[in-house]
């Protein structure tokens, strides 16, 4: 069975997520927008008024007959699929949990560029923009980093995943975010990143598995750009 | 077994779409903030140093010995214990779907009155808020209403529920999103309302069941106010 992921072309956006743990995963899918035709497939899907479950946005999946939205629930229907995610209930929920809260992370950043709406141009909210990111970059991702942190420690295998001793699908995820958070706001991460060193070697393990760095440095791989949730302005990375 | 629910005292906020679950289910459980020394235990979850998966805030739920963080994994856990959701695992992913979304749009909610910082005051982003609920009534409230009449609208079952023929936890938190909406929102409310007859009558169905009834008029349901996520600012209903 080849999964057909659905999400925008040019972009990491929040199929990354999804992208992430299916090629981690070896998982055998197709990126459908990047194929021809693709975009009007998942328009279909998404406005075409015979689809029982209709998703409300990119990304989904379909995985056999089902057809599955929202990032956060495409990763509980992978990882248990794909030794992504523990295996008792009381750990999948927990997953899930740190899934959801990273999912809050992102939204967060998202709106760190568009604060006012998603519809505008940034240019035309680039004044609460710089508002809306200074408070993020001072108390908002330190409380998130803090709390990654703070799981890493806890983790009584060894500290080495956010779950027991092996990778999970939010370990993926939260390499994302650093990721993108060093795309972003480089002086600012440069500053903060000393502070999380656990999430900072999580980073750096997710990016040495060779899956992942296989898949970083392929052509599947979309670069980081301004069209995406994690953008570069440098006048919002600006100094404190 | 008695569930321990963990929220703020004085608001609705996310842990109202917990509520609403144990209220209809019927089930044993005790609001522990309301007691005395509860918001104590609340923050000694959040924040002791021996909690081995610490939520990062509230609502979270503790069921025998597992403590769950993030509302709607919180509804995940209790939607097949207590008949407030489908069977089968695709049955499950579609109700789980709808409730992602609908958090989305409660924290689009949220930051129609923060769109800049949830550290500071409604008055010190008024502008701001005035920007972004213009934008979010025209267009987002409008595209989140829409796409679940749609999705009751094609329900085969007969429409009356989300999803299949009987009720599940993603209808209880449409119905609290819409009576939100009304207190925060009268004057838009009442000329978006006649585009999307089947979630008002959803509204009224869920309103009507003998349980949800009698909590509402019960003193454990906790009026909205000025504190919470759905807030009436008149300046921000204003007319289009």
């Amino acid at each position: 069975m080849r999964y057909e992921l659905y999400y925008w072309a040019g972009i990491q956006g929040r199929g990354e997520f999804v992208r992430l743990a299916l090629e981690e995963a070896g998982a055998d899918y197709i990126d459908v927008v990047r194929e021809a035709d693709g975009e009007r497939a998942m328009l279909r899907l998404l406005d075409g008024e015979d689809v029982e479950h209709p998703p409300f946005a990119p990304p989904y999946l379909k995985a056999e007959e089902v057809l599955i939205g929202q990032t956060a629930n495409i990763l509980l229907y992978l990882g248990p699929r794909h030794d992504l995610a523990p295996t008792a209930e009381a750990g999948c929920l927990w997953a899930h949990q740190l899934q959801l809260t990273i999912a809050d992370l992102v939204d967060e950043v998202h709106d760190t560029h568009h604060p006012i709406a998603s519809s505008l141009y940034y240019e035309d909210q680039r004044a609460e923009a710089k508002r809306r990111t200074a408070d993020f970059l001072e108390s908002r991702a330190p409380k998130y980093l803090g709390y990654f942190e703070r799981v890493l420690a806890r983790n009584k295998a060894d500290g080495e995943y956010l779950i027991g001793a092996s990778l999970t699908y939010p370990d993926l995820s939260l390499f994302q975010v650093l990721a993108g958070l060093h795309y972003a706001f480089p002086r600012a991460m440069a500053r903060l990143e000393p502070k999380y060193p656990r999430v900072v070697a999580l980073h750096e393990r997710v990016a040495a598995r060779p899956r992942i760095a296989a898949y970083l440095s392929s052509s599947r791989r979309i670069p980081f750009n301004e069209h995406g949730i994690f953008r570069h302005y440098p006048e919002l990375d600006a100094d404190p």
